[in-house]
């Protein structure tokens, strides 16, 4: 119940950042709806397929694919105001972000798998989204190269598989979870925390059968 | 039956606008042909793997694939006069829209699907080979802001499942809903009809939270 | 057993050739994981999906997804030697193809497809990895205009698929397979064997219903 308040409220600031990326390459409505709604429920989706978990999330609740396009249609005239308050949607998206991964965790226990897919559906779930409006967009995938975001998902999978695992109760997993969650991604974005970056630089012109 | 025959005739158009592309990239011989089954048969597939629709159409009708890959050999040789008619194409290609969009609805009403997930289903067959195409020869997705596109796909689903629903026959349906979607789409091409475009201008650099 | 140690030797390679492709474009560990697990085993990952072969094969094996995770953060500190030493890693990549459209292959076999989409089944296993690295990458799939890659994995397919059906052995036919298949790569690169490419030179813009 609680879990289903912060999962729209997720969906729907995702769906606004989607609409963004949308408005920014000029896309028409049509586009602004897609990219919305890939950013908010593809990487529910992403994950639904990989496990073989169907039917589909949207699929079975049409609804939230009409809040994330509605989302989506009124981001255009709110846009700049979305874009100057965003602050605000850093703390949404931040709710997001646990939910998803929180959600991704529980389909895959559900299933019965090992806990280290379990953790991967997680993350799958938490930033697939992102990674799919990013290719619509043509823009290079933020996730892979700034503060701390999959790995937030990481950490809330990790504790709330770990707490159900020693037989804590849900409601109370569920909410240290989103508590420790969240404060972990706004103390990420606040203090610039970042994984190490990979920089390969090759200055000669890479031998192409290493390309492929 | 008829159905059959405007789904080749769809496939091969869409076949050799993937090819097209291709060229335009100057891929290889397999590229072309990847291009042009991913363009032609591409949003059926997608739609099959997002409904759970299995086994996915050309894994059991693998001629259908045949069919596209010759179309798509075919066009390096018929290219530039490919390129040059390319009215023609767009008439071919209409149809293929048309189709596409009558048999992503069937399909998910044969499976019992909720009317909006049968339109989605539609729109997803009609236009996700189109968005492949574009993903893999790196062009910013056309669909996403170019004359109504989707919008026909959307009319053409609606229309065929609301036929359907007030019990009209099956043939006047299909027959009604490909007359009246070619036409709004060929009128959409002559009159240069678009969605609205969401142009969001933000001059000084997003806030990268906002983008992720 | 061969092919597992060979399949182990074959998604290590990819995986290193995916961390490399992150590293040039300055990803964060997070993003070297994703690139070289989508590089290593995001080919079977693909086919499984459109076959519709469930579990996905890392989700029933999650070994392998913890060693395209290692090799590919290990690949951070050995980077410049494996981008010298690309002699050695166009030999174990070669092996991995042929690995690859092997799995394919048999996978395809085990569900009783039709021979054409037993062919499918390997070049997808075989090239997609490659496709999925170069699309988070953004950078232009090599795999679509570079020397023979998906004919050799056709190649290695009509040979494991044709030997089976006239009845040799299964052990003989695999190391047969890989035997010619990674001559035939290997003579590939050093001959500079390609397929013909198509090159669609059109200067004046592209009317835009062609395009889409």
């Amino acid at each position: 119940m609680l879990l289903t308040i912060l999962y729209i409220i997720g969906i729907t600031a995702e769906a606004m950042t989607g609409a963004l990326a949308a408005g920014k390459k000029k896309m028409d409505w049509f586009g602004v709806m897609l990219v919305a709604s890939a950013t908010a429920i593809g990487g529910g989706t992403v994950r639904d397929i990989l496990l073989g978990h169907y039917p589909v999330g949207w699929v079975k609740n049409p609804q939230f694919l009409v809040i994330t396009c509605i989302a989506g249609v009124l981001t255009t005239w709110i846009g700049p105001w979305v874009a100057k308050n965003h602050r605000f949607f850093v703390f949404l998206d931040a709710i997001g972000l646990i939910v998803f991964s929180i959600i991704g965790s529980q389909v895959a226990l559900d299933m019965g798998l090992h806990p280290l897919i379990c953790v991967v559906s997680a993350i799958v779930t938490g930033v697939f989204g992102g990674l799919l409006r990013d290719l619509f967009c043509r823009q290079m995938p933020m996730v892979l190269h700034k503060e701390l975001y999959a790995s937030i998902s990481l950490l809330s999978a990790v504790l709330y598989i770990g707490l159900l695992h020693f037989g804590v109760d849900e409601l109370i997993t569920t909410i240290a979870t989103i508590v420790i969650g969240f404060s972990a991604r706004m103390a990420a974005v606040k203090f610039g925390w970042c994984l190490p970056v990979f920089h390969l630089d090759i200055t000669e012109d890479q031998p192409e059968s290493v390309k492929k």
